[in-house]
């Protein structure tokens, strides 16, 4: 396939190292070795026979020799990363890197997923939403009893005239913006900085056609702030659901707590988490489904993960969890090798790479 | 309030019978006597304290006395209705009324409720549907166990590029493609009638702003017939969902059987039905599931209803049954109501009724 007149690809050094719970898919493989001659690629599948998954770090090291191009969802040491020139993380939060010699390091480039798990992950915001809503676990336990229950017994209510309030409007919120609005709903959006501008409010991540809101359409109003009075400015905004959609940072960790869920109470707002558990703190979180100062919650992801057997979340009244399940999808991880590729071919050609993190700001 | 040079409303002699599970609307109640000066209005609650509904017959005989406009979802004996020009049925189907002497009379306005149900059926529809792509009772049984289970354990499916077939894009057809496509899917449309032009796709019947396909701008492809070959070539087009929204007349009654399952199993789809049980057949329903020809199924409606606690519908294997509730919603009764109203200041004003019933067609 090698034009023997082209100027060798600047790939053509590079080697490139997959760890990813997957087997190898050899098509796409195949495709970029012949796109990007010169590039070498190594894939290993971290996903252990028993259960459970390999480090990067328990990768061997001969495997690691040469590695240029680092494709994981887990960090390794500096140490084996030492010739990495661009990381493609797996993710779409970054967490687990801040603090990594790496990372730190600005001639390496660092790109996320971001986009490539809105579909699914919005789907997991409405799903649990409808499902609570609608009391399917309710009429599931009536199944198993063939108890057909009169109508009356159970408040319902959709979702028409009822208010979204998205906390980090970015490539996943803006997915569940759109559904939501579908449904009939109104849409408040929130980000770190001001977006008052039609340019301002466009995202330029990672986007399937037909989904999300790249321009920015779809909220009836915007908020922004990264204080504590403008963040709780936003929540007292009366809203029947909130979805927590924004990274783990140091300016994040924890900052759900007591007078968060208090000021929620107003309106008994449902809270959906798919961003990092570590968002919220869980005596609070706990509370406030106890004393029903929240309609109910959904979370899929938790602080610790996994979620030991014995801790007390599990229990929580009128509370969903799934383990950090909500980014899965049959089609994923040939979604996000499309999103590699797509960012290998821009490395090639000398094209602003997609969904670079902003260093400072950790998204 | 009354203008004495007003002419005499054309509602001055009528008596509005509304039977509904639902306690007197006071507000509604005086604003409807306010604006339709003479109009008698008797609201009867048919919600029995300890469950079950009182049927319109059982209503006493001086409540029937004089009424000429009934609003209901059961029909009362012809007698009663003798003197009823105007029947607001308070559901979607008049598959109750079909073969009733006062439905057969054409002096009779007929009107449906069609149009008030769509956003709550819609996200029943999608609601199930994602509950069963995404395993939320699979989790939500891990959760009793305090179970962490590894991601890799589940395949999950998101809804980009999948496909939805629509049987009846009606209302709540309309409404289930609006949200379908804010997902990502690819909705095909089936009607009774040819809709081959774009006025043709039009649907006139009351919509709640935001929601829906008024304009029938959503379907990739239309299909339209009444016979089994036009229907089972609808079925045929890959569906990854089907959605049964269309009526129980005598020619759909039981048209879903052995062969159209069969049809289905090309793709395994999941089967999703809102309209009335009587359309499916259970025997092969049962059998479709347990013999793994289609995925899962929801429905909302069974043959017979209420279903029997022993009845092998309740065990079929992913299957899901909710009681008929899909229509419920806090605020439907205002919804309904709101319609009603309407269509009281059209009788008024002399303008044609909204949701009026083709009395051949039964919808």
């Amino acid at each position: 396939m090698g034009d023997l007149l082209e100027r060798p690809s600047p790939l053509a050094q590079d080697v490139l190292l997959l760890v990813l719970a997957a087997p190898e898919n050899t098509a796409w493989k195949q495709r970029v070795l012949q796109r990007f001659p010169g590039l070498e690629v190594r894939w290993v599948n971290s996903s252990k026979p028993g259960g459970g998954y390999i480090v990067p770090d328990e990768v061997p090291d001969e495997i690691w020799d040469g590695v240029t191009i680092f494709f994981s969802y887990t960090p390794a040491s500096p140490a084996r990363m030492s010739k990495v020139r661009f990381v493609q993380a797996s993710s779409a939060g970054v967490d687990l890197w801040v603090g990594h010699e790496v990372y730190k390091n600005p001639n390496v480039s660092f790109c996320t997923t971001n986009g490539c798990q809105s579909p699914q992950i919005a789907e997991w915001v409405i799903g649990t939403w409808l499902s609570s809503q609608h009391h399917f676990q309710r009429y599931a336990d009536n199944m198993k009893k063939g108890f057909w229950e009169g109508a009356e017994a159970v408040d319902i209510e959709d979702s028409v005239g009822l208010r979204m309030g998205i906390l980090g409007y970015g490539a996943i919120g803006r997915q569940c913006g759109k559904i939501a609005q579908a449904m009939g709903m109104e849409v408040y959006a929130y980000t770190r900085s001001d977006r008052s501008t039609p340019e301002s409010r466009k995202d330029d991540s990672y986007c399937i056609p037909g989904t999300g809101d790249p321009e920015g359409l779809i909220p009836a109003k915007w908020f922004h702030g990264s204080s504590r009075e403008s963040l709780n400015s936003f929540l007292s905004q009366g809203f029947d659901i909130l979805v927590l959609c924004l990274p783990l940072t140091r300016e994040t960790k924890g900052f759900f707590g007591k007078e968060q869920f208090e000021i929620l109470s107003k309106r008994k707002t449902f809270v959906s988490n798919i961003a990092r558990g570590g968002l919220i703190q869980n005596d609070a979180f706990i509370d406030a489904l106890e004393t029903g100062k929240i309609r109910a919650a959904a979370v899929d992801v938790t602080d610790p993960e996994p979620l030991p057997k014995d801790h007390p979340l599990w229990k929580a009244p009128n509370m969903f969890i799934t383990p950090h399940v909500s980014w899965r999808t049959k089609g994923h991880f040939e979604r996000v090798l499309g999103l590699l590729e797509a960012n290998l071919e821009r490395l090639h050609s000398g094209k602003p790479l997609i969904n670079v993190v902003n260093r400072d700001l950790h998204y």
